[in-house]
């Protein structure tokens, strides 16, 4: 295999891998990838986040909240490698069951920017987010890709 | 300057240029490095878009809807290249005044996913965005970096 086919490979593997840690509620497993600095552009504020920390505590509040789930179902993934610099790209949909009771069901647009460092691919740049309607201002949380 | 810092310069040139030709209204200008195939995660629907002529329909329709403007202010710019790709991530503020009369000035989050084509960098993917409120579902188009 290529050097670039390889890091093709393993950078699906990673959104893949996070993508299961995160039905198997595993906030170690679903944040592992995140370098320390990494900036994120989340769906919910502030618009622009650096930190590892902060994500981890994020997460957990995330799982947190659902009585079941959160699902999560990755679509339309690409993957650009170079020998050390990658980015993906997909949609997901999340779903499941708050705790209150109320009913998600969300397709997501996620970015991810990616780095090797001493062999690993690190995740240095998140960006997920859902677009808008200009005339209400709403976010769109029911459209279907 | 090492091949990497050729890269970084290039790729960082290639934003500010493209900022650049906003602020000239000039449509060729803003959309020179898209790659035909380009996959794109706008801030309006639909969840993503393939294919770079519907980004230049829009980008027409984008500067016609202004009176004055679109100012195109780019902040926090992170560039991360390797040879033949790479990613940038920065936030840019839009502000004018509409055709109907209307104020805009808000802040927007944006990504780019970039590969090395034949000597140039194109533009693959672009994601940009602003959050929304979980509690009204409203997109936070007031929010300061």
């Amino acid at each position: 295999m290529s050097d670039q086919a390889d890091s093709t490979s393993r950078v699906r593997q990673l959104v893949l891998d996070r993508a299961r840690a995160v039905l198997d509620r595993n906030v170690r497993g679903a944040t592992a990838a995140n370098a320390e600095d990494i900036v994120t552009f989340d769906v919910l504020p502030p618009l622009r986040n650096v930190g590892a920390d902060g994500i981890r505590t994020r997460t957990e509040g995330w799982f947190g909240g659902y009585a079941e789930g959160p699902g999560y179902e990755v679509r339309d993934l690409d993957v650009v490698a170079g020998d050390d610099v990658a980015f993906a790209y997909y949609l997901y949909r999340v779903t499941g069951t708050l705790l209150g009771g109320g009913e998600v069901a969300m397709w997501v647009r996620a970015t991810l920017g990616m780095r090797k460092v001493g062999g690993e691919w690190r995740i240095v740049h998140e960006h997920d987010s859902v677009p808008f309607d200009p005339e209400s201002g709403q976010a769109l949380v029911n459209l279907e890709p």
